[in-house]
C-alpha cells in the first residue's frame, strides 16, 4: 500500500476488570440509576478507555508492542483483562 | 422478531475528554512508556468505558435513555462527550 517505513496506527484498547471481579464503581451507578428515574439498568460495569497514535511496521509488530504494553504497565493482569483494537494506518 | 414487551440490549458507553481539555493521566502514560520501552506512541487520552445491560421497548427508546443518563449522570457534559453503541438484542 505504502513503501516500506513505519506506519501510524490508531489505537483503542478497553481495560475491563475480569469477571467475578468487584466493580464497586458499577455497583455505585446501578444503586444510584433508579433515584434518577432510569430503570432497567443492570449488569454495570466500570473500565477504562485508552486511545493513542502508535508508530509500527506493520499491524501484527503494532498489536504485539500494545499487547506487551497492556501486561506490563496498561493494566492490572491479575484483575483486569484487556481489549485491543487497532485501526486506520498512514505512512509516518 | 419478538412479540412485544420490553427487550434487553447491550450498551457500551466510552466517556472520552473532549478535545483541548487537559489529559494529565494520558500525559503520564506518554511519558512512562519511553522509560519502560515502548517508543513510538502519541497522544495518549484515557477515558471510560461503561458497560451495561438495559431494558427498553425498542433500540431508539434504550438510545434516548442512555443518552439522557449520559448528559445527567453519567459524564460532565463540560469536559466529556460520550460515544454510545447499542449492541445485542434479546427478549427481556
Amino acid at each position: 500500500m505504502w513503501d516500506d517505513g513505519p506506519m501510524r496506527f490508531d489505537v483503542h484498547v478497553e481495560v475491563r476488570l475480569r469477571d467475578g471481579v468487584a466493580d464497586p464503581q458499577g455497583a455505585t451507578i446501578e444503586r444510584s440509576l433508579p433515584a434518577l428515574g432510569f430503570d432497567g439498568v443492570t449488569g454495570v460495569r466500570v473500565g477504562k478507555s485508552m486511545r493513542f497514535t502508535l508508530e509500527a511496521a506493520d499491524e501484527a509488530a503494532a498489536r504485539s508492542e500494545v499487547s506487551d504494553m497492556c501486561a506490563r504497565f496498561l493494566t492490572n493482569p491479575v484483575i483486569e483483562d484487556a481489549d485491543i483494537h487497532i485501526g486506520a494506518v498512514a505512512p509516518a
